[in-house]
């Protein structure tokens, strides 16, 4: 077991597809998807907990979501951002308050709303992700072996072979339509990007540095502030103007030294869509999938989630229907990437309430 | 204007097609189709005003909605029945009342939920229809001229021509499947059978004395009764022994002495479902019915009504999303008839709070 493994929780996002249960005050990662009720960011922290031999896991988040970030991961250690700028910002912030105490540091990345079947091959996986990366200056992501042909993943084509189940990324890819996904899932050499990435600290700020330079800029002089009395001031002022670019599109698809380390299926799930979330769930024999207190009539394939009151479907196909106190969702399967756009909408009428 | 003109409304039914909207408390012919916020019965009572001349409108329902009647058709002379047995005894339970009070009472028998857009037209048939009840021994029926191939009413095939608008009835038809709509719209001879009656009093009953003899005593057990005290022992005891059919299976179809007054289509409709209750409203550029707080994206020809709740409905086509403080209905607008199949098995399930 390595010394320096530090694992850093990404928790800023609103999960706005998963509209109307998952709102900007209790947002997906706080939400369960399983009958024990665990969050999906308790169960991301537990599974790794054996990386946290240093620290308890770092947790990069909004301020707004502090108090329910510590209950869910109770000893967590908080960096708030005072604005949502996509991963390159995030992971900028984390690596330098990460160098700050281990110059040494191997981060280990990961989503707070994803879910892992198979937790054991999970940590044999990262395993061999940090070996990887404290054996060479890598920027290691975690690919996933496609199970079948995912259009709402993006992909990493793996190159030459490296140690450690490892492989140099040959490229990485934007989410496929379907003919593409078809191609990648029948040739092999393709892999889910799982969004988990382990390097160590000072590999992705160098990398940083090559590649996005004001961003570099502006993590230094956060850096420079780190355990000052400055330091929320000088967060304040220079985080908001970051950047708002994720990792992938800022540093990972251009940086010359990413490596895929490649796992067998271990039961993951972005959870990305309430379409992912129902394949967690026991259906019925026409495939609906219930929650609560509803009645399906002559129907197949529906997902219906219903908190609160009674919900009867008839005669519908492929439909999502989610129920909250005061919202309801009704979208088909096929649309699911898109709820996002009625939190958009909201958002523009000023509905703050719903959002 | 006859002056022995009576109107009877028939009132009983719970209008389970309309759930989660219409329910057992307060059925479909209490709600209302129109912003002015009038309930269907109110409208029904108010169009016909001109014909009650020796009474107020009668109005056959259960007794679980005496008040809500005389709240809406104030005034109104209620004939209350222990139990729904179906058209052919409420209509010969009114029959035996107005009989009572005039030997040559003209029933006007109109369903309390129907709608009509043309009121003076209805009015017009109506004194047509009156016209010839009066002048021959007749069985009445409204015939609408169809303006479309509707699968959802029973039609009737005229015979030949009589006085007033009026021809006999060749034959009745149940609700075609779609080809035969499409025949009977094009042959020109057929009518969408509207369910409202004129007959005298005496002559129905004639009628049901050949064609249900044992309707037809029971009837008179609980004719003798009227004015005495056992009246409420007798309907008690007998109606329930009553055979539970329509006045059109059990009546109408063996009749030889039915006649149709056609009318040019008054905008009539039996709002018989979700979808045809839809008609009556303005839509979006989309088609979209949106009633209260929605929001619909991407969707064409859905009907939306929320009463209370903010409703997104995302990329749908042709859907029925019914929202109603404790239940939720969503459904295909091809199913909206089979509406009432959820009822049933909210009832077979013992969830009467939700009926």
């Amino acid at each position: 077991m390595n010394r320096n493994t530090h694992v850093v929780i990404l928790a800023g996002g609103q999960g706005t597809r998963f509209w109307p249960i998952s709102r900007q005050s209790r947002p997906k990662q706080f939400l369960s998807i399983s009958d024990s009720g665990e969050s999906l960011i308790a169960c991301t922290a537990r599974r790794v907990k054996s990386f946290c031999v240093k620290s308890q896991p770092w947790v990069v988040t909004n301020s707004m979501y502090k108090d329910l970030i510590l209950e869910h991961v109770p000893g967590a250690r908080l960096i708030c951002e005072p604005t949502g700028r996509n991963t390159a910002p995030s992971i900028g912030l984390a690596a330098v308050h990460l160098l700050a105490e281990d110059p040494d540091a191997i981060m280990i990345v990961l989503p707070a709303d994803h879910s892992v079947a198979d937790e054991a091959k999970l940590v044999t996986t990262l395993n061999n992700a940090v070996a990887l990366a404290d054996a060479e200056d890598l920027l290691v992501t975690i690919g996933v072996e496609p199970t079948y042909a995912n259009t709402g993943y993006g992909y990493i084509r793996r190159g030459a072979r490296l140690a450690h189940s490892g492989f140099t990324v040959n490229r990485f890819f934007e989410k496929p339509n379907l003919e593409r996904a078809q191609q990648y899932f029948e040739s092999g050499n393709f892999y889910w990007n799982s969004g988990m990435f382990i390097w160590r600290a000072a590999t992705i700020l160098a990398t940083i540095r090559d590649e996005m330079p004001e961003l570099h800029l502006g993590l230094m002089k956060i850096a420079e502030s780190i355990g000052t009395p400055n330091h929320d001031a000088v967060l304040a002022e220079i985080f908001p103007t970051l950047e708002n670019i994720s990792i992938d599109f800022g540093i990972l698809e251009h940086a010359r030294n990413c490596a895929v380390v490649a796992s067998e299926s271990f039961g993951w799930n972005d959870i990305g869509s309430w379409d992912a979330w129902a394949q967690h769930f026991e259906k019925d024999a026409d495939g609906n999938l219930q929650h609560g207190d509803t009645l399906i009539i002559d129907s197949v394939n529906c997902v219906v989630n219903s908190e609160k009151r009674f919900t009867a479907v008839l005669g519908a196909e492929d439909l999502v229907v989610i129920d909250s106190p005061d919202a309801l969702l009704v979208c088909p399967r096929s649309r699911v990437q898109d709820v996002r756009a009625i939190v958009e909408e909201l958002k523009r009428r000023g509905r703050t309430q719903l959002v």
